[in-house]
């Protein structure tokens, strides 16, 4: 299973069921005998599809009818642009940012081509971008557009912890890296969303979750496909969606129903192999850096070093050899990192760790 | 072979060998060994992708480096709004617009959104979306910002003819119909633009080919992902893209050039497949009527009607019994369409024009 010890920061593995299917869908899907690549985005298989998408995410989450489900292209980076478009209209106060690593940056710097104005609300780069601000201490103006944070920074390995109370301004959070990796109360939030290709399926789809109230304050006049309210009205379905990604995210969101058996059972397989992981590198001690201060470390995203590229990079040939692959750390801060994303399975975090301890012992 | 004879009007069919090697490379590529759906978008199998895909279209168009390549996400819809965003500037008169059909119709009414004036070169309404206006002969300001139009009208089955010479004005095409289904000279072009669900791969990706003499009209401050250079710049790898999308599209055009042959042999190809179909929808005469005057007839997509909807519903489930799938017609008209992609087989054209001979004895 080679594709279990692929620990890239993403677009990640996938589970092998869903794999198997996938493949057998690409020349036949058992339902029509046809290609999934040929299957016409207004045939009523791809509308059971939708549907069952939409259905898989709504059971897993829980989510009351007071939200509505999206699934549209473009990648975080292209929410970065719609948020501020669509709720940041003029009469409210500006909306604010937390600035906690390089995504949410990115976020930051491009409503700012958005909006007139926009407010840095916790700025994490004096520190390296190593902790992480308690939301709720937070000075927000109270009539501010909203909030957006980025609740796993999957670059530096640092995660907000869960929020368990609303917030005096509609919250919103890019949950790309983190999001349907454990159980979510999302009633805090007025809108969250995540690209597929951590734990959803392939890079090419984004989920967007908005409360429905959050929809009468978008003004009028936006290009259609950067309204949020067309793809609400449409289902989704309102220019061709991307068909394949979609299907594949139906399955993996049923393989988490129904194989994995929900979002409790998700958590507990994610943090026994971020606790197995962070428990060797913590044991190998002095010869290994981990990025993120401890309270914050991401279960999702383990970011260090050996402290010198060329051991780094030794490493990732010696796990090379053991068929573990995706190491590399984010080009922006190098060293290592591996993602623990829900479909690395257990067995292969045993495995990452075994390499980590036999190069140590030789090496380090 | 059931998937030739799919005649969807998108997402459509693709060749059965690009089939079959993207089924085996959904759970291992024979270049990685990992799952098609698992690479990273950095790695160096996904930026020899990228690069194959792009000199693939530059062979297949004989492009110069006048041009650059870019894949997108979002589809034409995407399109519609970024292209007045980053070309109709102020300072230049107001871009036009020809609105021959469904598809430019759209166009047209997003460019009002995004831009305080657009003018209507030409409009097609009045005389129900049947006929076409001669590119040159039109009124267009010598100074406006571009002259906007659909090469091919998937919904109606009209199509431009070959552009020979330049216009005064920068020419935008959407060919996202009839795109790479015959030699283009892409010197009369300031951009064209063109979503892979038809004639390049599944739907999620979009391909924009872009003078970059135009580049330099696009204002600065636009949200990065919406800026045309950010892509250019980025070489299509600035967020993650829609790799499994791209993986196909390279294999598409790979295909065109080693096994087809290049777009003069794909041009013999769908000139037949038109002329077969055109002719037996004639020799059926009055019986069928086809909805777009001779002249204009498109070799992509044939939209035709028994003139009575129960008869069309009759067909589309007799031409079912057969195998032969897709020919409802587009929700706005009604009727029937064959699209006649690339991947179309004359053999599943043979299948179909019995299948029309069969019923009309049968039914008609």
């Amino acid at each position: 299973m080679p594709n279990a010890l692929n620990f890239s920061g993403g677009p990640g593995a996938l589970p092998d069921s869903v794999l198997a299917q996938t493949r057998d869908a690409i020349v036949a899907l058992p339902e029509t005998g046809l290609s999934v690549l040929g299957m016409s985005h207004r045939s009523a298989w791809f509308q059971s599809i939708l549907d069952e998408a939409e259905q898989n995410l709504r059971h897993l989450l829980g989510l009351s009818s007071d939200y509505a489900v999206t699934f549209l292209q473009g990648g975080s980076s292209l929410q970065f642009a719609m948020i501020p478009m669509n709720f940041a209209a003029a009469g409210v106060a500006p909306p604010e940012y937390i600035t906690s690593g390089y995504w949410s940056n990115r976020a930051t710097s491009e409503a700012a081509k958005v909006v007139a104005a926009r407010k840095i609300a916790w700025d994490g780069k004096s520190g390296g971008y190593r902790q992480l601000p308690a939301l709720d201490s937070l000075d927000i103006a109270r009539d501010a557009a909203y909030l957006h944070y980025v609740s796993n920074e999957t670059v530096e390995g640092r995660q907000f912890p869960a929020i368990d109370r609303a917030l005096p301004v509609p919250l919103i959070a890019d949950m790309s890296s983190d999001f349907l990796s454990k159980p979510l109360d999302t009633t805090p939030y007025a809108m969250l969303y995540a690209h597929a290709q951590k734990n959803l399926g392939p890079a090419g789809v984004t989920v967007a979750v908005i409360r429905r109230d959050l929809l009468e304050r978008i003004p009028d006049g936006l290009p259609a496909i950067l309204d949020f309210r067309t793809h609400v009205t449409h289902g989704s379905n309102y220019n061709t969606p991307p068909v394949f990604a979609i299907y594949v995210l139906a399955l993996v969101t049923r393989w988490m129903r129904a194989d994995i058996g929900g979002l409790a059972a998700m958590q507990r397989i994610n943090e026994q192999k971020a606790r197995q992981l962070y428990a060797t590198l913590d044991e190998l001690g002095g010869a290994i850096h981990i990025h993120a201060r401890q309270q914050w470390r991401s279960q999702m995203n383990v970011a260090f070093s050996f402290g010198d590229a060329r051991l780094d990079d030794a490493f990732i040939e010696s796990a090379r050899e053991r068929g573990i692959v995706g190491l590399e750390g984010h080009r922006s801060i190098g060293g290592l990192r591996a993602s623990l994303y829900n479909a690395v399975t257990p067995e292969a975090v045993d495995s990452l760790c075994e390499a980590l301890r036999a190069f140590s012992l030789e090496r380090v």
